[in-house]
């Protein structure tokens, strides 16, 4: 049997969700006022979960505060107090729905882990609404 | 890869429990004080969560305010303000237990939704008692 | 200078809004789907403050357990699984309407208590909606 | 004695602190990265409270149905999904710290109530940060 | 399709992470301040989910009255204000790292109940960290 | 009108109640399982919160950068992962009950402020538990 073991963290960002290749006309009437051309802003929280095997000795799975490290490292260096659209790499050409910041974060976590474990990414973007995104 | 996409709501609602069939003192014995026959009520938090895949194009796997509006007309609009056991077809014939209460709003949710999509409901009768119910 | 001790607890109960000497017309169009004739119901979180001087050689203002047992015998053991305007005396002839339960529990409460100390009680009927009623 | 009633909502926004007339490299050393150019946001959480005489007929102090409809028009509608310092009247020359914010809700809701009660305004820009602002 | 249950209680006990037959050196360079030779502690929030088969005539997959009492007997009378490394049997050899104290829950929750459903303990030693460990 | 500004932190920590001139028996019968001499623990809560007038040119009362890191240098240096009857000088001779904890985090911190503020401390022992102390 496996065990997972998480870590809860947060971020703040402004965002807008814009395709870029659609018209603005498309662009609102798809995302509302999500498509704000000034920006709106979101208090992200964020779970990483890390499922695998017990390590006998040390009684640990991970050390949470290796898992601290690499959330602040991947995701609150980069993103927390930014733009998502205007001052990141990752969302220059990928439109910032909570969806793709889940896979760009599992993304950016996943290559720091050993790979013998299984990630889950779960990404408040407010208390009401939340995605998840998981694999090994 | 599947994707989740999650929405929280919640309604407040009379109910007790209590089984047609069953003498008073076998109500009594089994529900205990959840039986009392003037009804008690609860402030019930709904999670709906859908899983599958996502949609290159828009970065969406559903737009959380057309699951906002689901939710809104198949169980807010049913139950919100309501004595679950005299106000509602569901519950003339069903005990609603929490247990019940969400396999029938999965029922509810469910027929409204594509058919290649996990549906998960969660639901909280009080902080500490809650249940879950999930499937395609 | 004085200090507070604060306690939580909650109770789930059915309730209605309604004045006895009103029209049914008059009741439905103030009170809404609150008058709903066949109740709904709510889990009240309640957090119960006692504000007064410290006791120097223990370092209590009141032992919490006390306080705890105070609620439980005054509040949950009188509204807990109940449907407020049929099972209880306090709301016979009392809407029971949030601020009006905060004032019943109030009266409640402070009757078993030292007189030197202020009382505070803050009812949530949901997580959006709370009173506070306070006093010596 | 007085009671209150407090409703909880919220918006979401983008901001950044800067003061319009020190140099960038002031606003940068005293803000610091919420003094970001491309704008951060923010999930707002905003407790309204009322306090003054309980209306012994009804058993209310405020509808909150009323309540929850004035900060609908007053602050929803106004600042929710929009950048404060670009889409905003308010916030055009005022810096958007969270006690300004305060400040400015609470004379745009102040208006619209009798003016025989207390209102005060309890904002979190983060579940960590909050601020509060009170006064008849 | 199964059904889920789920019930959340607490405990607060001290706790020191320290592997018997390591140098105090090894012990202090691996968990740092948890490591503290007098201890610190925890308020550790407990969720225990039971997944299995509904009972259609009751519409129960277990009464958590049922579940809360197997939970205050196996953990709270057991681990609540305890030290784990002194005042208990299962951790006087074993690490209690948030991980084994979940195998350790799992394993005295599981011997109580029916063998044809699956256990699951999730437990959160702060509000940032938690593990779960599940099983049939 | 003056405006208050909070700042929410935590730290973990072992303790027991005892008061060091008092009998083992008296001790007991006192404050029960919270005497427990192998020390209990908790993850204490602590809002901050700092009352005054705000500074109109930058729009803050006090920058929350600095209430957090008086709050760090102050409280979670010296009580995070600690026991608080042995390893600290502040209750060697005073029993570490949540108000008297509150009172010394209160001193601590008001040592470090302007005179010209009122300051608040509020904290959780646990969710259901908590104490608060103010004043100027």
């Amino acid at each position: 049997m496996e065990i997972s073991v998480s870590r809860k963290s947060h971020f703040n960002a402004a965002h807008r969700l814009h395709v870029a290749n659609w018209t603005d006309e498309r662009n609102k009437q798809v995302f509302g006022t999500c498509n704000n051309p000034n920006y709106h802003g979101h208090n992200y929280d964020l779970i990483v979960t890390v499922t695998g095997q017990l390590d006998e000795e040390t009684g640990y799975l991970i050390d949470t505060k290796i898992l601290r490290d690499i959330i602040k490292e991947e995701v609150e260096d980069r993103f927390d107090h930014k733009n998502l659209n205007l001052d990141t790499e990752e969302f220059k050409s990928v439109n910032p729905t909570a969806e793709n910041i889940a896979v760009v974060i599992w993304r950016l976590i996943h290559k720091r882990l050993n790979k013998n474990v299984t990630l889950t990414v779960k990404l408040y973007e407010t208390e009401r609404n939340f995605v998840e995104y998981s694999g090994r």
